[in-house]
């Protein structure tokens, strides 16, 4: 899962992901889509991805389709 | 209703959408417009859809037609 | 008065408007114009529109041709 | 003076003008030029303009020939 | 290794490298990727590359493959 | 010297100016260069330009050649 | 060394330079590389350079091959 940027992305697609922002918080659910600009849509991701929360402090679950602004984004771990 | 960031807004047209602001406030309305730049036209939502503001605290539902510059979002949510 | 921004902009045209700043200031009057940046002009209001500023805090009234730069916009309400 | 923002800058050539900028301070002049970023060009106002300042607080009138770099503006007040 | 920016990213790919953020945070690990808005790519370090962390305080070594934006970079150090 | 603001940066070539910055320093200097996005380079000033300074605070004058990139600006004063 | 701020650059490759940053740092080295973002590349600087740093607080001399992005600098002095 290694290249450049929007290739892991691209990779990480229907896979879970963990988007920290900005601000501090972080998102954790499956990228459902994403473009050139590292906006990110993400969905609930269901089955046994509980594991990727272990240790995570101020990781928020997304529910709903989740669209995040790109320039909010500082790291987005696959 | 999972996609690229903007086919989530095309999706989203007509339906109620909470939009949450880097200034920390939060805006919920029914998704009227939006362009490349994620500026959305958010209008009063009617019918059936207060459950959407379940739990949701600092959450403003717009009552007039109101633009919201896209370089102010951090996430969508749909 | 529904649509893209841009579009409501052009259609809010010689309507009274109220521009939120990210600074925190809001300023009311007539949209007399703007542009693709949400660059836009507010000329002083006329008439009997009074009652857009009920229960409106810290809302500055222009009363000369005001241009705001579009990087300060938060929403614009019509 | 009505119009798009660039319209209204032109229309102010020569004229005075004040400034506001993110940084809380103001400046007053005569705009002498501009371009498509709102950078800005102010000289001395001569003249009986000295009531554009009645009630002006931290308004600093320019001496010399000043730039103004666009992305420091939040309003321009013709 | 040296060269204009792009070129040392180039030069740098599966090297370890240190990623200073704005926030103060920096990341270590093998460079995977990197695009030309200095978003890069980081995966875990194996290896010998241990001493690359002596003195280094706050550095987190990323253990799964994790995208950096660009916009948070402050220096990259090879 | 009036004009455009980069009009009015190539009529000051060689002659002295005081840049102000975001972060509320000020440098003092003659203008050796310039470009669009309002970089400029300043040179130790020789000559009698020392009136320059009366008044001025926290303005650094400059002795080594200096680039400093425009979107530190807030104001170019000639 | 006067001119344009990218002829500077490039008249300053090989030499030592000084790079300060928004956050108050500054970073001492041979520039090695820049590019038009002013994105420059830093490496050790050798010799009998140690004079630049006279009078320098909180300067960092640069060990290893330092990318700094160009949207941190504020000044470049060389």
């Amino acid at each position: 899962m290694s290249g450049r940027p929007l290739d892991v992305l691209e990779a990480s697609l229907n896979e879970p992901v963990t988007v920290q922002l900005k601000d501090g918080t972080s998102y954790f659910g499956t990228l459902a889509g994403y473009d050139q600009h590292m906006n990110v849509v993400l969905e609930e991701s269901l089955g046994d991805d509980d594991d990727a929360l272990v240790g995570g402090l101020d990781v928020e679950e997304v529910e709903d389709t989740t669209i995040i602004r790109g320039d909010n984004v500082v790291t987005i771990t696959a």
